[in-house]
């Protein structure tokens, strides 16, 4: 058998990220303030400066400082691995690559803004954050990463989560994290709505509510975004730019790139570095897919319109694809991919045809993800059986076609505290969602009306 | 900063696994047939072919298949990781370096003989494994050995931890094993104990019993074991083989190497190729620390004796140090510390003054798992806690001598299924247990009495 890991030293990892925004052929919209519905930046009181410089920057690469870099070194550059188990379980000619994000401490992606994150906020002098977290992935990774800079971190865990996953918890407790439910009595919101609901089951858009009123109630205090954002995006180039250097290695260049998108930071960190080959002209062939959950599917149902980005319409307004900033998905196990919006870059690079969209059902994607675990051992979150699924489905045509295509899949992290969701799969309980069609009607009435028509 | 990471290609990966029979100054005892009490070899029924021709092997060297290592590849070779931040918040001029096996998909070092194990048991043409698991990461491991082999595998797991831990009983389910609570009624003594007690919480030894009689009773599957025997230590000694070649890489050759010990196949597979240098005179300062459990500390405490490897007195009797047969260890939650004897390798070379043993006590293990988890990232599993307690107190040691000792740790896994027990630390619920001397003092007068007096 020809190599099966394609990894880099040390030495080999990039010191900067691949900031897109100087190479798209059309700028990207700004951010709106949510008051004024003017063009904004990030917040002062709530980002770090580092980030808010980064955020419109028109530098191509930015400088990773070297106490980030020192703490990736623990576990990157991560592998990128070649599936033979997986092309020889499908008979299939084409080659089928996976990036692989799991082996980091928190167990995904996330680890890498989480770190830049906490970094940028020592060097202001911050001694806090406050974030909200769903399913647990991003209050995690910013656990570690801000008992690695010796900060302070509040996560406020959506309820129904918190009580369901209550590993998550003791994960950020064992980085030393404060977790509470919320809604909380720590905050205004929390105990309003609690006194209205004493059972309330929280939701994400509560959770950013009470983080949002943390940070802005203590000088000590930011708040913590863990996607959608330029700079978060930005801090996950660091993905692609490893594995476009792998595929070299192996001596290939993908003709498709496949991941899930949530708030799309790690699929487009690990497809920017890619896609600029291809706004170059360099490589027109190349197609990469975002998949998305068909319960929940912006890009494929939403309207490329101006929405905010939280429920209570404290964050600023982005020009997206969305289904309404009030509307609350329906329970799938991938509940990082829950987010009525996406991230602008991602949208941007939709509508101008560089990228495509593609929406799958749940079940099929723990199907995918099971003859996955059994041929490559891996046990992926739900959000990546996603992308998994869709990487199959392309082998599958590849078998019909008799084409040797190469597939690289962006694998953000491991399952290990996502287990109940396949026991529901296995036993068969677990069950698809239809499309809420009238739910994102309904929600798409209250997006926000914008005179702003661009620079 | 210097280098963090210690990595080895694919080609760099060792092709054989380091035997230390042919090296031992004076020979292991035999195994002894626990009804004649006479020299025997692993019983053919249970044991695949390969593995019975390697328990005794005189070769030095032994040729790994070509598909074993092909599967290896998927994860290994396994990183060696600088402990700069960790030696940092020690202030310690000690250098410390940790071999990680969590990065496999199973989580720990078990899939390097779970691999191998399924292997040559689908060359002898078997269809099906039968095992036991207490916490259950010998039967995850397995699950996924068999599952990549296209064999059934049958799981018998102490009821206990089969009722704590779901998450373990889904992950074996997902790599299509089956696994049952024991004592089960799939078997004629779990029927009988649970006749007679039907809501016993089960036991390793039952759980034995269980997959022994499953076994024997059926001409197509073999019985597996996940530490103790000679063959499986010699699976595990790729690790040790691997962090040699990475030490070299550092520059450095260890003056002490720590780890755990429960039935002692990590951390011998770690150290037999550096105790080859100790028996060949060439490192005469190198310390070897076995580390168990206070509440389980066979070598520290118990007799150097001959006893049976399982509390029914199925299997073989060895030459080892042991607390009894029939001992039943406290509840402590590093559940692969608890047995009651010790790999015959092992107890030998600490006869013969290679290695010596120290006991620590469960709490302490835990305060070192969440100081290692804020400075290095990993959450480790309750047992490496037990080598991290004493690295990190040598290196505590080398502070006060001002000594700037290197240190290696055998890290053989991640806690991501044991947070259960860091929450009991992190709400000082976590108790230590005394060591049960009354209990053991009963125990050891059921040691077989054997007449065999050696070669």
């Amino acid at each position: 058998m020809e190599q099966t890991k394609y990894i880099l030293t040390e030495k080999e990892m990039p010191t900067t990220w691949y900031n897109i925004l100087p190479d798209l052929p059309k700028p990207l919209p700004p951010l709106l303030h949510p008051g004024t519905k003017e063009p904004t930046i990030l917040p002062p009181p709530l980002f770090p400066a580092g980030m808010r410089d980064q955020e419109f920057s028109k530098e191509r690469y930015i400088e990773i400082p070297e106490e980030v870099q020192d703490i990736y070194k623990l576990w990157r550059p991560t592998p990128l691995i070649r599936a033979y188990r997986l092309e020889k379980a499908l008979d299939t000619p084409a080659k089928i690559f996976y990036k692989y994000e799991g082996v980091s401490p928190a167990g995904s992606h996330k680890l890498n803004t989480a770190v830049a994150q906490a970094y940028y906020a020592k060097k202001d002098g911050m001694k806090r954050f406050a974030t909200e977290t769903g399913a647990g992935q991003w209050g995690s990774a910013l656990s570690m990463g801000c008992a690695f800079f010796g900060l302070e971190c509040k996560v406020y865990m959506v309820k129904v989560s918190y009580n369901q996953k209550p590993y998550r918890r003791i994960l950020m407790e064992t980085w030393g994290a404060k977790c509470v439910a919320s809604p909380s009595q720590d905050t205004e919101i929390g105990r309003k709505i609690l006194a209205e609901d004493p059972n309330s089951p929280g939701s994400l858009g509560i959770a950013i509510s009470e983080a949002i009123e943390d940070a802005f109630g203590r000088e000590d205090t930011y708040y913590s975004i863990g996607s959608v954002i330029n700079s978060v995006l930005l801090h996950q180039t660091i993905i692609g730019q490893e594995a476009k250097m792998q595929m070299e290695k192996a001596g290939l260049y993908p003709d498709i790139i496949v991941g899930c998108i949530g708030g799309g930071s790690n699929f487009a960190g690990t497809y920017l570095p890619f896609v600029k080959d291809k706004i170059e002209g360099k490589q027109p062939k190349l197609r990469i897919i975002n998949v998305e959950p068909a319960a929940c599917p912006s890009v494929t149902k939403g309207p490329y319109a101006w929405d905010y980005g939280d429920v209570a319409g404290m964050a600023p307004i982005a020009k997206m694809y969305t289904l309404g900033h009030t509307f609350i998905p329906p329970g799938i196990h991938a509940g990082g991919l829950r987010y009525h919006g996406m991230a602008p870059i991602i949208c941007h690079l939709h509508q101008l045809g560089f990228v495509e969209a593609k929406a799958v059902p749940q079940v099929a994607t723990f199907e995918a993800g099971v003859q996955f675990a059994r041929t490559e051992g891996i046990i992926p979150a739900p959000e990546p059986n996603h992308g998994i699924r869709v990487a199959i489905d392309e082998a599958l045509a590849c078998k019909k076609s008799g084409e040797s295509k190469t597939i690289l899949i962006a694998l953000s992290g491991h399952g290990h505290f996502d287990l109940g969701a396949y026991d529901e799969y296995l036993s068969g309980r677990l069950q698809d969602y239809d499309y809420p069609e009238e739910k994102v009607k309904e929600a798409l009435t209250h997006l926000p009306e914008v005179k702003y028509v661009g620079a």
